[in-house]
Formats: C-alpha cells, structure tokens, sequence
C-alpha cells in the first residue's frame, strides 16, 4: 500500500487536511485572504464539482457547515450520515469504503470515531480528504475557524492576550488551537480544574494555569470557553465542574473583549450574554463557514 | 431576546410562515398567482440559495415537497432528518441550534414536535423560518396547498359547498383550512362521529354538523376526507371509527366534484376510486410543490 | 389499475429499468456508448432536473453512485433512506408512496425488499423507475455495469472465457450477468461449492462446473468473484465456505486476466492483490458511475 501519509505530516495539507500541524504562517495567510474573499460575492467555482461527506459519527453542525460552503461554491455534496446502519459496513473495511467511494466525488469529509481512521483513508485515497474530526484526535477545521474568527475579530494575531478555559485536558480542539496559536505573538492564560488542565504536551514556559476566571479576565483579550464533552469522557462525571462566564465577569473585562466558543454550549454561557457585543460565538459559525469554503477552493478548486 | 413573533400574528408572513392567520386574500392572491406562473417553465430564481429542512419528527412527504421545491429553482437543500441523534441535541436549545444554523442557509424549514417550537425559532431567527409543522399546533402550508387546489380545481373559491370528513378534532390541516375559508363565500359541512368533532372555536354558525356523509354529498363541490392519526391519539383508538367515501357516495355525488385528501390515507378512500377524475388527492400533491416553490421564491427570491 | 409492466418484459426500458430481460444488443450499444461520452468532460444536461433516491434498504454503494451520477449532469437528487422510520410509512401502500413522490422529481431509482415493489412501482408510476435492487429478484444496473467493465478492460465482449467464482445460487448480480454475457459468443466457468451453485435456469449447455479455482484459472480472461450475501441467508451460514483467490491463482492466471468483484468483499480478494494492475474492482465502481450516468440520460434528458 502507497502510504503518504506520515506522523511528521509531511503531506501537504491541499492533498489532505489531517492535523493543524500541516500549516505554516503563509499556508494560515492565503486561507484566510481566500476565505475573505469567498465571504463576499456569490461566485460558483465548484458548479460542477462534488464533495461527499462521510460522517462515522453524527455532528450536524460540522456536516451542515460543509454542505453549505459547498453549494454556495456552486457545488454538489453527496451525505452519507447513516454510516453504521448502511452496506459500507457490511464487513467492509473503511479502506475499501474510501476507495469505492473516491470514485464518484471530488474530495471526501471524513468524521470517525477512530483517532487512525484519517491515517489510514488518506494512506488509500488518491482524492483529498478532509479530516472532520477523528475520535479524540484532531479537528483541524474548527482550529482554523476559530483563529480566523480571532483575526476577524481584532483585525490581527499578534500581542493578544488569549485565555482559554474549560476542559482543557479533552478538548481536541483546545489542543489544536493552542497549536496554531503559537505560531504568533500570543500569551495563554489556562483556567481549569486541576483534573482538568492542558496536558504538559501542549504546555509553553510563558503560559500561566488559573483556578478562577477572576485571575485573568481583566487583561484578556479573547475568552475561549469550552464545553466538557461528558459524551466522551463519561467516566469523569464525578467532576464537579461547572466554570462559566458570568454579567460580573464581563463587567470587569475589556470592552473589546472577544468571547468565543465551539457550540454547542451547555451553560457555560448564560443566555443573557447573547445580547453583548463582545460575545462572538454566533459569529464564529459564520466565520467557520467562510473558512470551509476557502478549503474547498483550495483542495479542489482548480481541475 | 427581541421577540417579534406575537400571539396576535403581527408577523409578517414574508418574514415567516408561521400560521394562517398571517395571510389576508390579497397575500393569498400574490401567493397562488406566483404558483401559477412558477408551475409552468422552469426558470432557476433560486440559483446559488439555500434551505435548511430541519425536521425533529420525520415527515418525508413535507420534507420532500420543500426538497423538490427548491431544487426545481435551482437552489439547495441541507437535510437535517436525524436531528434526535445528532450532535445538535448533545443538550443544545432549539434556540442555540437555530443560531448555528441561520449563518449557513438563506431559509429554514422547520418540522417539531413541540408546539412552541416555531415560536420559539422566530424569535431568535435573522432568516425566515417556515413551520412545516409545530405538534398539535399549524401546517400552515398544508393549508394553503389545499385551498390553491381548490381554487385550481374549481376555478375560483366563491359559492362552494365543501364537506369536511373524518377525525375534525385532531386534525391540524383541517383547522387551518377552516380558517382559510372563511375568507371566502363557501358553505361548510362538517362529517365525524360526535368524539371527532370540530373544536368550537373553529365552528361558524352557518356550519351545519353530520353523522353520515350521505345527508350531504348530493350538493357537495368540494369533499375532504382526513385520516385518524393515530400515531399522535393513540388512547383513542377505542373510537370505532372507519368513515369512507365508496363507489355508491360518489354516484350520488356531482359530476364535477372535487374528492381531496391530504394523504397518507389509509382505508378512507378505496384505490378504486383513484380511476375517477373526480379524485384530486394526488393533483393536490402537485399542487402543494407549486405552493411552495411560490413561497420560497417569495420569503427568498431577492436579495 | 393501467399496468403496464407485465412478465414477459415488453416493458420498454426507457420507460422502466426492471430486469436485464429488457435490454437487446443494440440497446446496450447504444447505453455504452453513452457513457463513453459522458464520461469525458463534465457536460450537464440534466440541469433542472431530480430523482429521487427512495431506499427500503440501506445500500450506500448504489445510492451513493446514483447520487453522483446524478449531480454530475447538474441534476439533483432527494435522497429517502430512511423509509421505514418515516412518514410514508404511516400505513400508507408503496403505490401510494409512489404516486406521491412522482410529483416531486423526474425519475424514481427503488431498493426495496420485496421482489414484487418494482412491479408494483411501475404499475402505478407515470415517471420512470429504476430498479436498484429487489429483494432476491434483479439489480439491472449492477448486471450492465458488470458487463461495461468487462467490454472496457478487454475492449470488446466476444471470445472471453469468463469464470464466475462464490456463491452462485443467491447472487442477483451474478444471475443477471449470465443473462447479458448470453447475448455474447462468451464460454462461462462455474465454481462453488455444490450448495452454492447456479440454479439451472441460468444454467446453459456449453457452462462447466468446478469445484476448484485451480481447474480453470488458467484459461480464464475474466474472473467474476461474488461475496456470500450473509446477511441474506442466514440460514446458510453452516456452509463451510471460503473460496478466496490468492496469489498463487494470480500467478497461474493470463497476464491480461481481468479480476472483478461487486463489493463489498469480506475475504474473498486479499488486500495485497489490490496493486496489481489485473485487479479492475475498484475500477468497476468508476465504469458503473458512467453507465448510471447513460442511463440517467436516456431515461430523463430529454424533454
């Protein structure tokens, strides 16, 4: 089997997009200037193109969030939602399933359970794929989303003080922000509970680790707030964790402060909150879609 | 929250189709006479839009008819069919997911099983919403569907005799088209077993109620037969309760009559009258697509 | 009920896609070489037209092709996999559900369990059917792609020794091909074991019959490997039944052997003989696009 894909992630992310580590600062600089432009305008560069979206796992928003960057290129997206109920798994391996289905698409998203299961499509398919999230691995896609929705937000990367706070030992896409995050002039500040708290791997010297949002929330600039995903991590329910965002919190915090979370929530942020300015979640979504889209155009864009 | 969904229907129906009570006859006018025109020739106004079918309770008949209707404009359509299983309810609101999903489509066409529900999506939508049916509560496109079929049938909706049949109590399609009816010059009869009847308040004095439908048929123009839903009543299944229309009504009944249903039918109307030109049931299926394309066309159709 | 389906197969195939009983050599000339030409270029000229995809059964292949098939030509589909959870369902007769979905689309593709819903489909349907699999009954489009990939890898159809290998007994698709490769001057090899073999009505004089891979390998231009349909027959499940082809089989085999299989395949063909270029499976799922393509074309372009 002609394997390319490689731990190293020497495979070039228009190929496939597997993990942020493919992507250097110029890689993050076209994206998003294409994703700016894709923003505006309705062209249709894709009319006649099609993607299929393979989701092992269900996730709408994700799934809905291709569908739509795809046909607002003009494109066809094939959904194949039903994954564990239909043929493909009648005994197939998942490489049979990509190699039989390349044949009828232009590029496939795959979401799976698996954390290998990127690894081993991509080790098959002659077509790019798109990882949408592979089990407790990455979910690239969100990560780009969520640093283009900063950029947006404060018109640039650089000299931001960024405080991400939550589950930030599961949060795959915590993990993977921070990644991104370091290719730019950015402080972290982590709040957690000490079960809960980024693992060493992800660790930089210059970052602090809080217990209250109290610490922070003054100087910070974009407040991440994750959910605990209790869906995968059921065994550690016993955690008595409920940090959310507070009126008092955003009493104290800048009055340019972006508040950003992946959705969907489950009481981190108060409702009230929608209503503020600062609060920039909704708006997160849309960003997302732009980025996708920018994606799109990039992997399959030219013939 | 900037609630502008009102019990009263100040809402506008180009802004969200929520009700019929939203719609006065020059609306209605506006409304078939763009079917009209959008039934003949295929032109594409919907090129490059998009709608959500976001549909908690499965319904393929409706989900199928606003799928057909927006791709015949040349636009698209994000299903969103498995909503009980997906991620959106990992303990997401209606509201949140509303949110979320109004940034990747143009239009949303909302099925739910609770009756609050399109209320509850209006009041945070930016996009237009289309109840597609809300519970107990509306079908409002149902209803007018069957009231453009009526129109189309006939020529015109002033001077008729229409004969409601069946369970009158339940069923919402019925409700709404009394409503609709009402705006015109049309005499009501209403045929059902006394535990079947029709709410008061949507009875009018000049209603006359029956037990058979032979005290009717011989002036009836327009006959709409219901079906028992018993997947939402089912604790009143005791009700024996099997009225349908049979080869004997209809030789007593006009030759120009018009036999309608909203289908799916089981038992109410015999497959031997499907042979008669006088049965509209299945025309009324076409007629409900030219509805909804003209609806679309009118929530969405400019930019 | 105006039938017009009736046994003997006069039903043209334009009007429904049945049974391979339907299709002449010309007919089949014509379809291949449709898509030959389709399948260069991306022409679209079922823009503005639908199909639906109504699946009783979950077979991702085939829907995924048709979907593909279909949006490659700039048409769309609405997709219904999920029929038995869903509203037509309620009660409702697959005629009923049939003369529903036709006012919404411009051909209907049916999987469905019973070997008798095609018939039934067609009996009642004023657009065309096509039949993607019925039961224990056909799956036409499955036997021409078959015989597209045969006539594509070897440039022709007359003068091949084709070997058909596994379980001959069930398989719709191998039934279906020997009717087609009859047409041709084809001599065909029979290997299974005596439980599994080819019911003697497709059985033909000048057939032999093997019970190792071995006797026949080596004069074999095509070989044709069927999976055992356990969910199917479950019953039979005691069948010590293994025949797989190895490398070794490969060795002995002609340098230009064209090695086939419908897929999914549990064991049948290693992974490893997937490199070699003799290995057409995956090719076949691209030449059944095309031939689902042709007939797409045929069946509902023009006006």
């Amino acid at each position: 089997m002609d394997t390319y894909y490689t731990k190293d992630i020497s495979l070039p992310w228009r190929r496939a997009v597997v993990s942020v580590d493919q992507f250097k600062k110029p890689d993050i600089d076209e994206i998003f200037a294409l994703a700016d432009r894709l923003s505006v305008g309705r062209t249709m560069p894709l009319t006649g193109k099609s993607i299929i979206n393979l989701f092992y796992e269900p996730s709408t928003r994700t799934s809905s969030s291709f569908y739509a960057a795809m046909t607002r290129l003009g494109g066809s997206v094939i959904p194949i939602n039903e994954v564990n109920y239909s043929s493909v798994t009648k005994g197939e391996t998942l490489e049979d399933t990509i190699r039989t289905l390349e044949s009828f698409t232009d590029a496939l998203v795959l979401r799976h359970y698996d954390e290998d299961a990127t690894e081993r499509a991509v080790s098959v398919a002659s077509i790019p794929i798109i990882n949408a999230g592979n089990g407790a691995g990455e979910h690239p896609t969100q990560a780009l989303l969520d640093l283009y929705t900063i950029s947006k937000e404060r018109d640039g990367l650089n000299g931001l003080n960024v405080t991400l706070m939550g589950d930030l030992k599961h949060g795959r896409t915590v993990h993977s922000l921070t990644k991104l995050l370091r290719m730019y002039d950015v402080k972290i500040n982590l709040v957690s509970p000490p079960e809960l708290s980024l693992p060493r791997f992800y660790l930089h010297k210059n970052d602090t680790e809080h217990r209250e949002l109290g610490e922070v929330i003054a100087d910070t600039d974009i407040l991440y707030v994750t959910r605990v995903q209790k869906e995968r991590f059921f065994d550690e329910l016993e955690i008595d964790f409920s940090y959310s965002v507070t009126r008092s919190d955003m009493d104290l915090a800048k009055t340019n402060l972006v508040l950003m979370h992946p959705l969907p929530r489950v009481g981190e942020i108060p409702i009230e909150l929608d209503s503020d300015p600062r609060s920039a979640y909704f708006r997160q979504v849309k960003y997302g879609l732009h980025v996708r889209m920018a994606l799109l155009v990039a992997l399959i864009g030219r013939d």
